[in-house]
């Protein structure tokens, strides 16, 4: 028999797994933590690229797998699947027992970790409270703050909103973003593109040589403006066409809108040649990492704009209101929703010469930081607000 | 076709429809308003008292039903309830159609009308949020606070709350506790006991005079507290059984300790002759208020103690800790679950002479000004934190 | 690592637990088989009594708990039961990859486990099928035998049975029911009660002197007959009440009616005085074996009447439908949900002085062949109708 | 207050709407019948054709919608969505109180229907039972059979079937099956290709000319081989790709191995160039049935080349087990999953000159047939087996 902590950390989407992967990893190597690890959502489904292949290529065995992603074409689909969620998570904790459980940022199914763990009397940890972007995810994240014992935020800004919000300042810790550890070991050993991402990941389209410099585009459907996701994704589409450079696209991941998104991509490749295009379904996190540090630019609106190319200096063009309001540091530049716009932005960024590198997103250490704290946290559920 | 706004209101618990009573009654007969009434949880079930009879016997439609309470001897039960509660209402709200969806308070399984319908982008309004108690109900309160659009709140300082909370003040409103406007209506006609309670509800058990005055009791397990819930009853029935005066004791509502406490009073009275107790199931709220309003004091841990009877002037002994922090008047004193402590404050109590009244929760308008202000609220989804 | 057999069996009651018992004990102790026993529904529910106590106090480990009663005073509960069932089970069977799934008889939430199973291409074993009942368990039970692989039938009409419903005779076992094991142990081992019923299991009300003979009554709802549970129960008591003679009386299981009869019987006794009966929630199988094989008669609609007490040789007045078109002995006389036929049945029976032994539902070893066969059947979950 | 029968179907999937669209039409148009329509699972999902547009546009007005399809790379999500289809379906029937339900033929998600209807005691009337085709369908079949009240089947063969499995015969009924209703009022009114199928239907790929004939494809994934489905489709697709003729190919619907067949073709469109084939994702029924009248050959495993086609005289190339055992006409040939013996087939069936016409599966009067006995027949759902 072991008295080491159990620390239960439910992952629910592939970019989830990318951000905590250090936090993975620093728990599993803890001498005084055993980590049980639960996969759900669209990590396990195919057609958001398998997150679960890679987690185990990464060497982690998978304590329970939950199937809860409910097909739909409406928001209907996104609170059906946060309550089968529930109902499938609470069997999981109860079989496990897990001492602390730890969920992820804000997407909208993580709440159903939050709510079976808060209500089973399970000392809940979250990862990446406390930000602002202005989106449904926002009402998520601030929630499950208030249903969390243990508070490991990115940024200063963020600690101090948590605190605003009425948590004790004793459970709240800026470890930074566990993120930014993976881009520190990319930025350390990436002096030139260390693969080739056709070969790698095959994915679909042309295949642009990528030794004169290259855009990478992510762009994710935003919850609160559904029926406009296949309009904005066009956008963005006709902007790329236009500019015709190398150009590496990944597919969205899982949202209530994201047939939108999918359906728009799929329909303008039948309608448009793309000879500069190619598609990626998914790839590896320090892969991608490895293909951010040496891109001229990133286009979209993911988070990883914000976060690792603020560590590593790349410069970025965000499109839309899925990053507003979130720290960020000056390799950003922020558009909108139009063809022209987008161009003139990523022109701009591609005149850009000098790297502008910020820690405002942590030093590259928030894995080890979060498993010590996870180690030596009183086990505790019980709080109140603190005004 | 008619343009008045929809307003779906779910009720999941006997208590929480005594609460909203004087709401739903000022939708209802509001010329821009239409009310979609959801029963749901407990309210359906006969062990907690059949809400939904007197309900119907009250003269409103009910627009759906949703049996959602999973059997079970532990926690895990309550997060699947919540879980199911999800699954059912977003399929009830996605036929409904509601422009606002109104949750009631701080139950756990409220969270699933949270959780469904900003999920799904409707406007959600709360009432009775900002308030302290220091047990699960006040995560649930707090992070229902974060999803919620609209703030109907009972006090002051629940007010301020809220704001410090990050809502926007433009719609966190004090309209004071609906349940005042049920305790004024009683105040205003009750020279005497309008009814007998034998007669007119039941129960069981001994049947002591009231003439002289009596004790009503009504304790509910604490969640958090689990598994001494039927240590803490039995504290309450053996004062009661000493000080051997008339009592009214009343069920407790469903929660993760239900059985407990339910447990602990029968094997009680089959150990024990309680000549001077009566118990009841459930009781029309307002009959229960003109029992309260000639009540010599009431005993256990409602927050009928903290509140009604603030407005009404009646003794309270509140046992425990289920109202930690809530705002009280002078009428209420605090105790622990230990026969000789609550035998004390009742003694105390029952010596007070002055009815000490306070509108620490209002001044019995809510119902009026919740619906008032559902006619003319901006219909809005989208917040932002205020800092 | 091991290539035995994984057998999981789903219990979902405490008569199913009884009746599988020695089946339970012959897989466990089987050199080429491992059990996985799963416990779900009302097994793990307090007020049903708690089969899991039992089982574990057998000796058994359980696998996995699946809570899925939900709540409520109509058959709904029943279909939700059932569909929350095969949610949690097809993740059970998912993550416990059991090579044949075994479910038992035909109660509604054990449809749960038959879909479960054959969706997810697992073997799967029907213990009980092809027996006729004339009410909604009916339906399921051959519905069940449409999706089951392999049968392990009780007697050789019900052998006939699912062979004319197209199974292949080559899967279908007349193998005895496995409760006549029990029986059997208990015919050779009691010549005397060898136990207190009331210091052992407690329970409430009269406590009769035994030594002269007693009833024993135990009546379950009829689920098509819901609305009248409460009337039926009313019948039986009147006439156990008039009878006066020494009657231990055991509670129903859970049903849609359950409610009703519970009510009935919690009524009745708040009204009349009932100084010869005493009542439980539960008992160890073997010991209400050891109660039945010494008592003077049993009363209600158990299926123990039929089965057990026909190898026992025990008098039965089985009253109404439940039992209907079952196999039965010469032991058994029925009788309608009226108090003097009750009256007349239970004095007839009194007066019957021979023992009537049958082997119609077996000779005692059914356990020990359902395990020998589970270990040597081919695995195949594809089936064809025979004509 | 109307006293018209309700007749609740549930639709699951666009095939099965084409299969009884007349039925609709007919309990639409009866003067005592009122329809109530309830649209689940696959028919309300984009990826799968989005049968529910068809159904508005046919003037059917929606009682409910049902979302419950869960998304997953295994045969366990085939059981959840089971699963969650009971718990919506239980609160639909609730809410709209049928007289009858009726379910339609085989798919795993049919039995949430069949299960939700009896457990409710709902009289259940099942269309299209007693078939044989030795996979996972039938045992969901003649589960449903066992659980069904009426039954409407298509065949002579189909009724004796029913009535062996023990069923009541005057409640088995052969009207034929209601598809056929459809292809008696195309064969009457299609003397040439009413429309043009790629300015109607768009879909992608090539725009062969249809003047001189063309093939017909449609495969859907058989559940029991579901890791083989793209093994499968590769076969089928390289017989095409190799007689290069004038092809019309229909994406598969839902089933567990649904992701199979789709990667599959979009796979192969990715590596071949295929200048004689086009992809539709769904076609009206009538338009469809058009399109067959007027082919060559059909080719795939769908049943509408064992049924309509028969009626119809249509050329069909049978691929695979999926429509084992079911009654034929002498218009099908049947193959295995093999380059070279589809195409043996293939080129058989093109050399066939004359129309063979069976009657094996009705004479096009279906749909009046049921709607008539749905008026009439006494309403019950207690029912025991004939033997």
């Amino acid at each position: 028999m072991t008295n080491k902590r159990k620390i239960a950390v439910v992952i629910t989407a592939r970019p989830s797994y990318s951000r905590v992967k250090t936090v993975l990893e620093a728990i599993k190597n803890h001498p005084n933590l055993e980590l049980q690890l639960i996969i759900a959502a669209s990590a396990l489904l195919d057609r958001y690229g398998s997150a679960i292949n890679y987690i185990e290529k990464d060497g982690f065995q998978i304590s329970a797998k939950v199937f809860n992603v409910l097909e739909g074409e409406n928001l209907t689909a996104a609170a059906k699947t946060t309550g089968i969620g529930i109902l499938e998570l609470s069997t999981v904790f109860d079989n496990l027992k897990p001492d602390v459980v730890v969920t992820v940022a804000d997407r909208f199914e993580t709440m159903a970790t939050a709510i079976a763990a808060s209500y089973m009397n399970i000392p809940l940890a979250h990862i990446q409270g406390g930000e602002v972007t202005g989106n449904i995810d926002e009402k998520v994240r601030h929630s499950i703050t208030k249903l969390a014992d243990y508070h490991f935020v990115a940024s200063e800004s963020a600690k101090e909103r948590v605190i605003k919000l009425g948590e004790n300042p004793e459970f709240v810790f800026n470890t930074g973003c566990p993120s930014i550890d993976l881009a520190k070991q990319v930025k350390e050993n990436s002096h030139s593109l260390p693969f080739n991402p056709y070969e790698k990941y095959g994915g679909v389209g042309a295949k642009p040589n990528l030794d004169n410099g290259y855009l990478v585009v992510m762009q994710h459907p935003v919850t609160n403006e559904y029926q406009d996701s296949r309009k904005h994704i066009e956008a963005t589409l006709q902007a790329v066409y236009e500019i015709n450079k190398p150009t590496l696209w990944f597919w969205p991941n899982v949202d209530a809108g994201a047939d939108g998104t999918s359906t728009g991509i799929r329909a303008y490749r039948e309608t448009h040649q793309l000879p500069n295009v190619h598609f990626f379904k998914n790839m590896e996190g320090k892969d991608f990492l490895h293909l951010l540090n040496h891109a001229n630019c990133l286009i979209g609106n993911s988070s990883v704009g914000i976060r690792e190319c603020a560590y590593l200096g790349v410069p970025v063009v965000n499109i839309g209101s899925r990053q507003n309001r979130r720290d960020r540091g000056d390799n950003v530049v922020d558009t909108i929703y139009e063809v022209e716009a987008i161009k003139k932005a990523i022109f701009e960024r591609l005149d850009t010469n000098s790297k502008l590198v910020s820690d405002v997103y942590g030093g590259g250490d928030a894995g080890e930081q979060i498993a010590n704290l996870l180690e030596n946290l009183p086990l505790q559920f019980h709080k109140t607000i603190m005004y």
